[in-house]
């Protein structure tokens, strides 16, 4: 008799869509090896709070090993993957080759500056753990100089803020940052004139988070105003030199900061695969989440690219990762089983974003609405969301105390 | 009738010394610029911690601005004091000058390397947030490395820790990093033989903690072998090439990993001082706490050297550094008033260093001890002495976790 040994399911990338697959296979016959760069998982929705001094990057991210210590079919392995040889169903990773029956790839979305190579030498962005905490010791930074800064234009520039991209990160920042400055900055900085301080979000568009229902978006509008944030939609930047921010119409904003979280593009690993891409360098996939040609290669989340019901693409959200993670397992123990895999369909679970303290929007179950209600529903989602339970008591014992004690326990700026 | 402008009061160090000094004379008469490298206040004694991964570096460091909130007459700025004018009454700093009527330099220490050019390049060091954070990717890195290394003889050597220096830090260092691998990265590797896994401590002289009672030496070095700790006492090294520790017998140690807890100099400020230097660059100050030609100028914490009444230098420790905070506090009021500066005395408040889980030695009012009390005392009086009281509820709840389960929050291995 014949003992088949187990099949090999290698998984590409520890964020939500890599994270659930591997989950979903915990009682699966078979041995699954998960890869990613760093060594932990990322909570990417609350990167912007490190970005702010309000949480810190441990909070955040979880030790992917600690996550699956009691999954036994299980082998993580930290390191960067170099190749994909689908034809021959091997990957190359740091020199050595892991062979795989089924293989996912989930590898994510990087920071797409769009070719501007000054963005990418100046600008600022909140990808992962290490450029978020660059970006607080830049901004926490501006206030020092400033404090010591004599000549009043300069001290103005250090203190004007400009946020390029008014999707949801870039509203959620622009309206922590706002508050950052009213609240802590004024009381740790009672010489610095704080009236000169400035917050300003830039959108190309009409409307911010252009996902979301109308009524959304203009509450999104109404209560960023409220925190002071200049919002300037129809605009467009042109450039930026690390002095100065120039628009398309020809304006400038003297300014040493911009956050650029205008634009994300499909992980790099993904560019070398023979396959079709669409926008932004994701990978056109079959219903079923895999390859065309390659029914045991699957592409998930952020680097893939699967029209929706209406003929758009599925959004970059960590609901539509976590969705088709939890699809793709299902799928590999169908085809395990000698069963065809089936289509993937999303399930909107509604739409939410906070704009700052007692602010957030949301649409769930066809209601939207925002204001405070909307807030606290966001709060204990994002806690409930969070990997580990102590990272969960932590969370919600320092927002708690920031949010009464108008505090951020972060600001540290650290040598990098 | 003339009106006297008030005295103005730069302090130099935002550590245990300049810091006390500075809360001291809150409500003296005098403008107060404290200056600091960094913008927070660190509490040293705990940086051990982040090193081993159990704390997180905001946890034990704390923004100076926010200590001195209600502090109207002092001011803080960051940035780096380059140069030292006692004759003229003025510091020079990032290209402006800032004069004086009292200065106290309180800029603390470095390490001191010996002239060792590998070690500075290769060894690791726990001096400040940085080379911390810095040491604590290094050992987690190792782990991973180890975890996908074939060969046995390269995966011991990454499994081996040679921490160099048997004073309280390097003890510290050694017995939490044994815990770390015996507790926590035995079920985070359960495929890695953690039986490779060694740490061992190198000291040059006859005991571990000399500057403490017998007792309490013997007693470390017993809990430290318990912990599977391996000491090697009169043993000196003699060089780290990366990938080898070579002793001064000529044996040589496989190992990537080197902390060097052996040795400390006075800060490099202090060097171009005119005044006489005594071992480790610290600078021989009056029993006032002046430097001997300046009776404004004071020197004080590490960065000075006074004999004790028994003619041994005082050590650089955070309780003689505190102390004459308060006493150079003291001796400006009285010149302030036109009176004489009086002579500083130390009142030893006792010894304390832990060995890890349930284990520490103390010495209390004559009384020494060891073990779980000794631990106990350890534990609270770091609590109680971490500023800020978020921090303490957030470090006893992490330590009681930790305690409890095994576990170690701050496992990231970070991107420098």
């Amino acid at each position: 008799m014949n003992i088949k040994p187990k099949p090999h399911i290698v998984i590409i990338g520890a964020g939500f869509a890599g994270l659930e697959t591997a989950r979903r296979l915990a009682k699966a016959p078979a041995r699954i090896t998960l890869i990613d760069k760093t060594n932990h998982h990322l909570f990417q929705p609350l990167l912007y709070q490190v970005a702010i001094a309000g949480l810190l990057p441990s909070q955040i991210a979880y030790p992917v090993r600690s996550i699956f210590r009691r999954q036994k079919n299980l082998t993580f392995q930290m390191g960067e993957v170099t190749g994909i040889n689908l034809e021959e169903k091997f990957i190359k990773m740091d020199g050595s080759v892991i062979a795989y029956d089924y293989l996912v790839i989930a590898a994510g979305a990087r920071t797409n500056f769009f070719g501007f190579d000054t963005l990418e030498k100046y600008g600022l962005q909140l990808k992962d753990v290490a450029t978020a905490v660059a970006t607080r010791n830049h901004l926490l930074s501006m206030f020092e100089n400033a404090s010591h800064e004599a000549d009043p234009e300069k001290r103005k520039a250090m203190l004007t803020f400009v946020i390029v991209g008014g999707g949801p990160t870039g509203v959620e920042t622009a309206g922590a940052l706002s508050e950052l400055i009213a609240h802590v900055m004024r009381k740790d900085y009672p010489r610095l004139n704080l009236g000169d301080a400035r917050v300003i979000l830039v959108e190309a568009g009409a409307n911010l988070i252009a996902a979301y229902p109308d009524e959304l978006r203009k509450a999104t509008l109404r209560l960023l105003k409220n925190k002071n944030v200049d919002v300037r939609l129809h605009t467009k930047m042109a450039d930026f030199n690390g002095q100065r921010v120039t628009l398309a119409d020809g304006a400038t904003i003297e300014t040493q900061t911009l956050i650029w979280t205008a634009g994300a593009k499909a992980a790099e690993i993904v560019e070398s695969l023979p396959a079709e891409k669409a926008g932004m360098g994701r990978v056109r996939i079959e219903p079923t989440l895999s390859l065309p040609l390659f029914p045991e290669a699957f592409v998930i989340g952020d680097a893939a690219f699967l029209p929706n019901g209406d003929g758009q693409p599925l959004p970059m959200l960590s609901t539509v990762a976590i969705q088709q993670g939890g699809a793709a397992a299902k799928n590999i123990k169908l085809m395990m089983e000698g069963k065809e895999p089936r289509a993937f369909h999303y399930k909107d679970p509604g739409l939410l974003a906070t704009v700052g303290r007692n602010a957030a929007v949301a649409r769930i179950f066809g209601i939207s609405f925002s204001g405070f209600i909307a807030w606290m529903i966001w709060v204990f989602l994002h806690i409930y969301r969070i990997i580990g339970f102590r990272n969960r008591i932590i969370v919600m014992f320092n927002w708690a105390w920031d949010y009464f004690f108008y505090d951020n326990q972060a600001r540290l700026i650290t040598r990098e």
